[in-house]
């Protein structure tokens, strides 16, 4: 495959680590990156160490009514340094009024489109696919979210992804893209998969200020919140939050994409799988280990159940770079075949 | 994607299994069955439960010089019952001087075919992808092969696969199939692969009889033997070598086409792959645990190691034919695309 082309709306934590972590892969190349505040574009790939140095502790952690418009009320972005806040730091990057659009109409030199906005409200990604179906845009859309209810509201975009020639990867990144990949794949020793279950770690430490939004996100997770009340939440009452749990928060039953991912690809039926885990921002070690556990029947009859676990030393970041872009480059492949639509990490797996 | 016809050629151990693992998959319709004394076609799909009741015990464990000719030494087939030999019993299926040509003239109809037979010498699958070429079909010929140097002479076949529109997907058993599989995904936490090391466990007393071929074929990897010397072995001598080990056989650094399929796949240098494992043919519970671990640097500087396990209960043959049929799906989603020439398992996995 020639080198892939691929654009990153959002310089937080993912954005930022996911054009890290390109540099190391073969045959991909950055060619533009936004946020709400400017964009960078060059189509013979941007200088991603000067933008990272440009843009350290730049971290944009508003959260956005809309990427498209950066009229949000700023909530408190963090370690703002140099003049321009965002990636206009970068001197490759400009200002503009509607950055998502800028990356849209450059999208004819674009394979794909990382979706890095982990925190926005649960229907900002898919009406920013909506936005590049209008704009005429052909290639992948890709993002790393972890919310069943977004897979929903894709889906009912799925015509307008096929007429417009777009493929769309949902829940790319650790969970549910590496783990329900893993799942697809240890799944394959069964004739009927019974459970699934997925239990994360994640220390969060060091990470902690490029990672805000996501640890927004999981709170969303907890029984007392929804996606809307976190989002209304203040940072001090996130660290509020923390401090209640001691900075280690267990998450149980979690309404995680993955179920509905597995049952899309046919491993499972969605009901037979369960998420939770352990999130601790005053430790970079790993509270537990991060496990898939699947088991099923085999054709023989037996019952048993193969493991998929990640070393404690891999970081969240590192868990969710490597996988999205590995299924950004399956899914260009996708593309390039004519296969439009909407499909989740395990459907990219071989044919299970 | 629509129903996928596929043949298989060979009716032992593996191949019957996987007929019957088809049966359990969606859209994977099994069309032709054939050995060397007959072939059963039937391109509305084949009662696989008649041809696999048919053939009961009459698994052919001949060392054949060529598949095509039916002219081989007999070396003894057991357990043969019935007027007629191998896959001949059923009555689905009729003699033939010459079943592969026979499944390459039905070529047009079938989507891919599974080449399930593993002891032959280590040209037999090459010469034979090699008719398929001659005799005009395009579509995904599969093998389940363990040996590195077959790749290579695949390989050499590579442009006349992409002219003749052939997808050879080699190795996709369990290992190197399923195993490298797993490699692949695990690797992906990482910007650097510095040891893949997969250790197998296999317990075979009660799938023994069904499965000579394939501890044929693992004799030669003991340091003792090749692939040549092993296949010349009598029954009886292979029942001597597993006495000599009280039927437990320890097999360290094996040439286990995984190292060389990892690094077609850009994972890790063949040379950082090692394979191990360990045989039992007289207990049907595993001496060991099949694992895949896979260490590795995190783009944030850390050494880890991600592993992937089977559980103990799940059968050699479970293993084999869960991911034989998944890769073959993959591969003619592949095919469909116009990829043409030879590929392996990891290379199926999502873009990495």
């Amino acid at each position: 495959m020639d080198d892939i082309t691929f654009a990153v709306l959002g310089t937080g934590g993912i954005g930022r680590r996911a054009l890290e972590v390109s540099q190391h892969k073969d045959a991909l190349t950055p060619v533009a990156a936004c946020d709400r505040h400017g964009v960078a574009f060059d189509v013979d790939g941007l200088d991603v160490d000067e933008l990272l140095a440009a843009t350290e502790g730049n971290i944009d952690n508003e959260v956005a009514t809309d990427g498209g418009n950066g009229t949000a009320a700023a909530e408190g972005g963090v370690k703002q340094h140099g003049e321009d806040r965002g990636v206009v730091a970068s001197n490759q990057a400009r200002p503009s009024d509607d950055p998502i659009q800028e990356v849209i109409d450059h999208g004819d030199r674009i394979d794909a489109v990382l979706l890095a906005l982990p925190n926005y409200e649960h229907d900002f990604i898919p009406r920013t696919a909506t936005r590049f179906v209008e704009g005429g845009y052909s290639g992948v859309l890709i993002d790393v979210l972890k919310r069943s209810r977004v897979i929903d509201m894709l889906d009912d975009r799925s015509d307008e992804f096929d007429d417009a020639g777009i493929t769309f990867i949902c829940g790319a990144g650790a969970t549910p893209g590496l783990l329900t990949g893993a799942a697809s794949l240890a799944a394959q020793s069964f004739v009927e998969v019974t459970d699934v279950d997925i239990w994360w770690g994640v220390g969060l430490k060091s990470g902690y200020e490029d990672n805000r939004g996501t640890v927004r996100e999981d709170i969303a997770h907890l029984p007392e919140y929804d996606i809307e009340t976190a989002r209304e939440l203040s940072d001090a009452e996130i660290e509020d939050i923390i401090d209640d749990h001691d900075g280690v928060i267990e998450f149980e039953d979690m309404e995680h994409a993955d179920d509905v991912l597995l049952e899309r690809a046919g491993v499972c039926d969605a009901e037979d799988v369960s998420v939770g885990g352990i999130l601790d921002v005053r430790n970079d070690e790993k509270p537990t280990t991060t496990t898939v556990r699947v088991t099923g029947t085999t054709f023989d009859g037996e019952t048993a159940t193969n493991t998929f676990s990640l070393g404690d030393e891999t970081s969240m970041e590192a868990n969710v770079n490597g996988p999205a872009l590995g299924y950004l480059k399956a899914g260009v492949r996708r593309n390039c075949a004519g296969e439009y639509g909407v499909f989740g990490p395990a459907e990219l797996m071989p044919g299970f």
